[in-house]
């Protein structure tokens, strides 16, 4: 827990992510002109298309806003560290920035699994994004990842769907089904009834190509596309299994060293790019689905009722535990009921 | 159309809403601790939802963000200038900022009425979203505006529901129903088959209890809740009629003349909050739509197909005479229908 000493900071980022900045006396380091570089390990693969959508356009944009001045360089996944280990060499001031799954460090924040997305609770990703920013999620976050020396800030909301190789018509034949999942959809899935199996991104294609598993999930669409999986697996399912966030994670100690003016730039700048990008990726994955129909003869399905009855069950329990963590996931939890309940959604 | 000489101011706006505040020679100004206040013009009557929740909320997060260097003095509706006047009182730097429906200017940019938005287009708020920020429309708008003085950005995206006295079954219905309306809406409607009437905000429920007009729309389910529509016309209809953006319109000699910082922390928290309070605003209208379902006995109603037909047939003229506008308007219908296109919307 953080002591006295760190409350005011976190006030700071509670107020807003660009309340940080306000600090007039630091102003005039502008005028310094000085020149800052920042080193940004991602955890996605260089070729993907989150590295370029999301993180050299936000280098780019930041470069353009600030006269050359605030530059990333860019790492692809494992060039300094791969997915776990990214929190560690953020946290130590290795590299001052990375991008990660809030999946990944689960175990650092009571909040945490609220910001990577519960299955089976919401519907648009719309949704999400008011959860996240709006309804405090977010600031949760930080609010304990603060202390231990790093900030959280989402980097899009995006779906998760399954794709198939056959089609499922019962829950009975969902017992039978081996999935290729992760985190706490591979939880979501297996209370569900279906056997979800970890394989790592590079050897899913093949694993469906050969019936090792019969389905698997990669974010939906985009990543069905990418990754080729539809060309053995041309079942797409909806609705989607849930909405999970990417995100930014920066050493606190690099932040409060920027000149103020490059840190409001940053900042902005990656809070404007959450929204900006989430809608652009909706408009991918709609780009995406429709050349799988048109060109792969991929066939959207509904997941049955019974199958949905299953995952709301399933959603229910997880959310639970997730709740469960503490005060500060119980309050998180509670946003997300409320905003359930106010939807509709039973 | 713009000389030369405002060709550069041009690209710097459509470079990013923050690129006009990277200039680091005006660092310098914020160290002076200059306090702005700027007198703000709103559209919005001050006890409607949006003064409050849009307008106020700006006002206060930028006080916060800049130690209460820059304050808003908010106006409500006709204080200083009312609807059609604030484009005018705004472009002569009587007041620095306005609030305002793009539907109010739409001879002074030829994607105005794309920026309004074209009815029978779009089906989801996020849609809008990317259409005005990611595809480029609201930079087309002010690619024109700016040469005349002042820039406008969207402040939030929302739908537009229409509600009735009676349920209507069939196109034929349609023919008798006098419905309050406004702008291209009023168009659309008309085109449809219907007898749409402008009617004054304050007089629509008066006249659809006594039997003028049979239904109207003032936003979706926030409006007419917060207008008691609901109390004399219970059934809702969907889908929405389109969507719209509000806006925010600023004095460019104005925003020129900020210091640096605060110019930064000014259009920065105007992105931020257009994503924050369009996502907010569809909550809203699930809080909205339920309380009239559980305690007005409001009734979803979706129009009949060939109802729907009609309204397909009007948005495709509507959408053609909009981008009939010159070579700009042009451009910006074609970011619509390739959108739409992609997202299977004949």
């Amino acid at each position: 827990m953080p002591s006295s000493s760190n409350t005011s900071n976190r006030r700071s980022i509670l107020k807003g992510a660009l309340a940080v900045a306000a600090a007039p006396a630091v102003i005039g380091q502008a005028l310094a002109q000085e020149k800052v570089t920042w080193k940004v390990q991602a955890h996605w693969p260089k070729a993907s298309g989150s590295f370029n959508d999301s993180l050299a356009v936000l280098a780019k944009q930041l470069a353009a806003r600030t006269d050359g001045r605030f530059n990333l360089e860019l790492f692809g996944a494992g060039e300094i560290a791969k997915d776990r280990e990214i929190y560690n060499v953020v946290r130590r001031g290795v590299v001052p920035m990375g991008t990660i799954s809030p999946a990944y460090i689960l175990g650092e924040a009571q909040a945490m699994g609220l910001l990577y997305g519960v299955p089976g609770t919401l519907r648009e990703t719309w949704e999400m994004m008011h959860l996240t920013k709006n309804l405090g999620i977010e600031k949760m976050v930080n609010e304990e990842l603060r202390p231990k020396g790093v900030v959280i800030f989402a980097e899009k909301a995006y779906p998760t769907e399954v794709v198939l190789k056959r089609k499922i018509g019962s829950a009975a034949d969902l017992g039978s089904l081996k999935i290729r999942s992760a985190g706490s959809m591979l939880e979501y899935l297996a209370a569900a009834g279906a056997s979800p199996q970890q394989i790592a991104g590079p050897e899913i294609y093949q694993a469906i190509s050969t019936g090792v598993v019969d389905g698997a999930h990669w974010g939906a669409a985009v990543g069905a596309l990418s990754m080729k999986f539809w060309e053995v697996a041309p079942f797409h399912m909806k609705p989607a299994l849930g909405f999970t966030n990417d995100a930014y994670i920066i050493n606190t100690a690099a932040l409060d060293k920027l000149p103020a003016d490059l840190r409001i730039q940053l900042l902005s700048l990656i809070e404007e790019r959450y929204f900006l990008r989430s809608v652009e990726y909706l408009h991918q994955e709609a780009v995406a689905l429709s050349t799988g129909k048109t060109k792969m003869n991929v066939e959207v399905v509904r997941f049955s009722d019974d199958v949905l009855g299953r995952f709301t069950a399933a959603s229910k329990t997880i959310l639970q535990k997730e709740t469960a963590k503490g005060a500060i996931a119980t309050k998180g939890g509670e946003a997300l009921t409320k905003l359930m309940s106010d939807l509709g959604y039973g």
